[in-house]
C-alpha cells in the first residue's frame, strides 16, 4: 500500500464531532452578532501583497503565506533576478499572500468600497487565517477568527454594546469570564505624567510583569530599558496601587491630575463601567492598568477576556483604533472591534466539559435494512420523518443486522427502526431504544409521533 | 490620497446582502444534508502538493495555486537549481498547494482517518476551492463547493437519496428543475456493441453535440476520430433513437442485448427511477445518454442537474466512482455524491427573483440617538429585544435626526424607535413605520408585544 497520506504540518482536519461542537461555537457568536445589527461580510482568501505587507511589523511580513505566481519561472526570471536582495525577487515569486488576519481586510474592505456602505458600519466576519508560524501545542498555522468591528463611530456606546455581546456569547456557551478593561490615553498619560512621555511602550511592558517577578525586578528592568531615577521613582506608587477597579480608577484620577489625556482615558473606562454596569451576570469587568494588548495600533479602550475557570491565554479581545482605514488612503474613521479565540473557547468548553449533547444534532433514527423489498417498505416513512426536521438514515445495504447495529452505536443513533418481513406485514416498525436497550412494536403514526413530539 | 485598494483578480469579497443570499442557499443545503444524516467535515485550505498534483490532469495540474515555501530562496537554491526541469524545481519553491475541489481532500481524509470513520460514511463539505483559471464572467479563482458523498456503500440507495437530496434542496429554493441521470457503464456498453470498446470517449463527446451540429457532422467528427465505418453504421440506431426516458430505455435493452455491463448500466438507471418514482414534485428525472460529465473518473450512476427556467449549465452534478481512495492506496472503497454549484444558484435565484424578503435576517428595529443622556433611556429596552432574538441597533451617535433616518433607510430596517426627552418624561416610545411613513406611541410593553408578536 501507498504511504499512509497527511496534511501540511500546523493544519487540522476536522471531525464530524469537532465540527458540530466548533459550530454550536460559531452559531452562539453569530446569532449574538445577528440581534446586535452586525452583518457578515467575507473578503477573499489570498489579497495582494501589497495589501498585507507593512502591516503586521517585519516578523509579520515573514509569517506571510504567499502564493506562487503561475508559469515557468526558468522563463520569466533571468540567473541574474536570483542576485536581487529578496525584497525586490519576491516580487517576481510572488504577488498575492493568504489573509494574515481579518482587520487588514477589512480595512482594505472599507475603503475599496466605502461609496456602498452605511456608516457607522457593523460588520461582523468569520473566517479562517494562515500564519507561517512555528507550529506548537496550540498554536496553527490556519486557524479560525471571529471578528465584530463598528467602524464610522467614535460613540463609547459602541464599547458598551461589544462588551455586552462579550458578556451574551459567553453566557450562551455557558462560561464564566472576567473581562478586563483599559485604555491607552491612560498608559499615555502615565508616561507622560512621569516624565517619560517616548516610553510608555517600555512602561506598560514592565508593569504587565509585575505580578510575576516583583516590584523590584521591574524597577531594573525599567533601569535598563533606559527611564530616568527620577520617572521610575514617581511611576512607583502606581506600581504599588491596590485594590478594585474603583479604588485603582480613584487614585490614577488624582495621580494623573495634570495629564489631559491620562484624564480622557480614566473618563473613558468610567463611561465604559457605568453603561454597562451590575448587568452582566457571569463575567465580571474589571479595571487593568496592565493590560497592553495590540498597543501598536489600539489608540483608545483595551478589552481582553479571560476565562474564569480555567487558566488559558485570552478567549477574546479587542479595542479602539483611531485611524484603521488610513494605512488605504482613508483617513478619519475610527473603530472598535473585538476578535475570539474560537479555538482557545473550544478548549475551554472541552476541559470543563461543557458542550451540549451532540444527539441533538446528530442523526436520531436510523431504519435497518433486511433486504432490497423490505427497505422499499420505509423509504415513505423516512421522508415523512427529515419533512418534520428528524435526521433520519436508511443504512443502504441489507448487511447482517449486528453490522447495523454497531454502525448505530458508534455514531450514536439513539433509535434503530426494525422493519423486517413480519413488521412490514403487520404494517408495524420495531423501534429499538439504543441506549435503554429495550424495544417496542408501534403503528408508523404513533412512531412519528413518538420521533417528532412537537409536531 | 493613496491609490485604492483592490483584490486579486478573479477573487470576490462579499457584501452583507450577497452574504445573507449566500447563507440562504448554504442554509438550506446544510439542513437537507442534516436531515439525510450527512455529517459536516473541513478539511485545510492548503494539502501537500503530492496530495493534489497528478489528480487532475496535467491541465488541472497546471491550474493549482502553489504556496511559496518560507525563507530566503537566494540562500536555499543553487544557480544550477533553475536548470533544473520545472518538475524538479518546483518542489524546491513549493511543497503546498491550495485546495482544487473538495474530492480529493476527501478521499486523502478518509484514507488518513479510516480508522476513526463508521462506513458508510455519509458526509458534507462547504469550503471555498481555488484555481489558476483564466477569469471570465461567472468564473472564478476562489469559489465554494457544496459536496455530499457516501463512501463504502455499492447500493442505488445512495443514488436514491441524493436524488432526495437534490429534489428537496431545490423544492426549498423554490427552483424547477431537471434532473438527468446517465451511467457509465451504458456508454462503455454501447462502444462494445458497435466494436468500438476503447473509443467509448469519442463516441459519448460526438453524442453530446447532437443537437447542436446534428447527425451527419457527429458522423464527420467519429470518422475523423478514427472510428470505423462498420462501428460508425452501427451506432447510427442510438443516434437516431428518439422518445421519452421509457422509450429510450426500451431501446437500449435491445440494443445492449449481448453487453452485459450496458445492460448492468441500463438495470441500474432503471432501479434508480423507479425508487425515485413520481415522488419529486418540481424535479423531473429523465434519462439522458449524452450526459458524459466526469467520464474520467464516475464508473456508474452519472447525475447533472439543470434549472427548468433558466438558461444556465448545471447547476449540481454528480457520480458514482468506484475506486475514489485507491489513489492514496485504500482499494474496495466505492463511493457516490453529488456537487451544488453555489455560484450558479445564487445567478438562477437572482435572475428570478426567488431570495427570500432580507427583512427577515437584517436589523429590525434601530433606536434612534436624541443625546447621551436620552439614550441611556433606551438600552435595557434594546437589551429585551435582543434577549427575544429580534435584531435591534441603537444609533450609536447623537446625530441629525435626518442622518439616522437615512441610515435606517439605507440599511433596509423597517422600524425606528425615537426616545426624546418628551417619550422619557412620559415613559413611552414613538415607534416609526419606515415603509409606510406613519407612527405610533406606544407602552414599553406595547412596543415589545408589536415587535415579537410570537412571544
Amino acid at each position: 500500500m501507498a504511504e499512509k497520506p497527511s496534511i501540511p504540518k500546523g493544519t487540522r482536519d476536522f471531525s464530524p464531532l469537532e465540527m458540530s461542537r466548533r459550530n454550536f461555537i460559531f452559531d452562539q457568536i453569530k446569532e449574538v452578532f445577528r440581534t446586535c445589527g452586525y452583518q457578515a461580510i467575507e473578503t477573499p482568501a489570498m489579497e495582494n501583497l501589497s495589501t498585507l505587507m507593512g502591516k503586521y511589523g517585519e516578523e509579520g511580513d515573514k509569517l506571510l503565506f504567499k502564493v506562487l505566481n503561475s508559469g515557468d519561472f526558468k522563463g520569466k526570471l533571468s540567473e541574474e533576478a536570483w542576485d536581487l536582495p529578496p525584497g525586490k525577487l519576491a516580487p517576481l515569486l510572488s504577488e498575492k499572500g493568504l489573509r494574515y488576519d481579518l482587520t487588514v481586510p477589512f480595512a482594505r474592505y472599507v475603503v475599496q468600497h466605502r461609496n456602498d456602505i452605511s456608516f457607522p458600519f457593523k460588520r461582523y466576519q468569520i473566517q479562517p487565517v494562515w500564519r507561517a508560524d512555528r507550529p506548537q501545542r496550540g498554536r496553527y498555522r490556519e486557524f479560525y477568527q471571529c471578528d465584530a468591528d463598528v467602524v464610522g463611530s467614535d460613540s463609547l456606546l459602541n464599547e458598551y454594546e461589544l462588551i455586552q455581546i462579550i458578556a451574551d456569547v459567553f453566557r450562551r456557551l455557558n462560561l464564566k469570564t472576567v473581562v478586563k478593561l483599559n485604555n491607552r490615553k491612560i498608559l499615555a498619560g502615565i508616561a507622560e505624567t512621569v516624565g517619560a512621555g517616548t516610553q510608555m511602550t517600555d512602561i506598560t511592558v514592565a508593569m504587565d510583569k509585575l505580578d510575576k517577578i516583583g516590584l523590584d525586578k521591574v524597577m531594573e528592568e525599567l533601569e535598563e530599558k533606559g527611564l530616568s531615577a527620577a520617572s521610575r521613582e514617581a511611576l512607583k506608587p502606581v506600581l504599588e496601587m491596590q485594590g478594585g477597579s474603583e479604588e485603582k480608577l480613584a487614585f490614577l484620577e488624582a495621580f494623573l491630575g495634570s495629564s489631559p489625556q491620562g484624564k480622557l482615558g480614566l473618563e473613558e473606562v468610567r463611561t465604559v463601567m457605568e453603561l454597562t454596569g451590575q448587568d452582566t451576570p457571569g463575567c465580571r469587568l474589571e479595571f487593568d492598568l496592565t493590560l497592553a494588548r495590540g498597543l501598536n495600533y489600539y489608540t483608545g479602550s483595551i478589552i481582553e477576556v479571560k476565562s474564569a475557570e480555567v487558566e488559558i491565554g485570552s478567549i477574546c479581545g479587542g479595542g479602539r483604533y483611531d485611524n484603521l482605514t488610513g494605512i488605504f488612503g482613508l483617513e478619519g474613521v475610527s473603530g472598535v472591534g473585538i476578535s475570539f479565540g474560537a479555538d482557545r473557547i473550544y478548549d475551554v468548553l472541552l476541559q470543563l466539559d461543557r458542550f451540549p449533547d451532540q444527539e441533538l444534532t446528530g442523526t436520531r433514527v436510523l431504519f435497518a435494512n433486511f433486504g432490497e423489498k423490505e427497505v422499499l417498505g420505509v423509504l415513505a416513512t423516512a421522508k415523512q420523518l427529515r419533512e418534520k426536521g428528524v435526521a433520519v438514515e436508511v443504512y443502504p445495504d441489507a448487511a447482517k443486522i449486528k453490522k447495523q447495529l454497531a454502525y448505530a452505536n458508534a455514531r450514536s443513533i439513539p433509535y434503530v427502526v426494525m422493519a423486517g418481513a413480519e413488521e412490514l406485514a403487520r404494517g408495524v416498525y420495531t423501534l429499538k431504544d439504543m441506549a435503554a436497550g429495550g424495544q417496542e412494536t408501534l403503528t408508523p403514526d404513533a412512531m412519528l409521533k413518538f420521533l417528532c413530539p412537537v409536531d
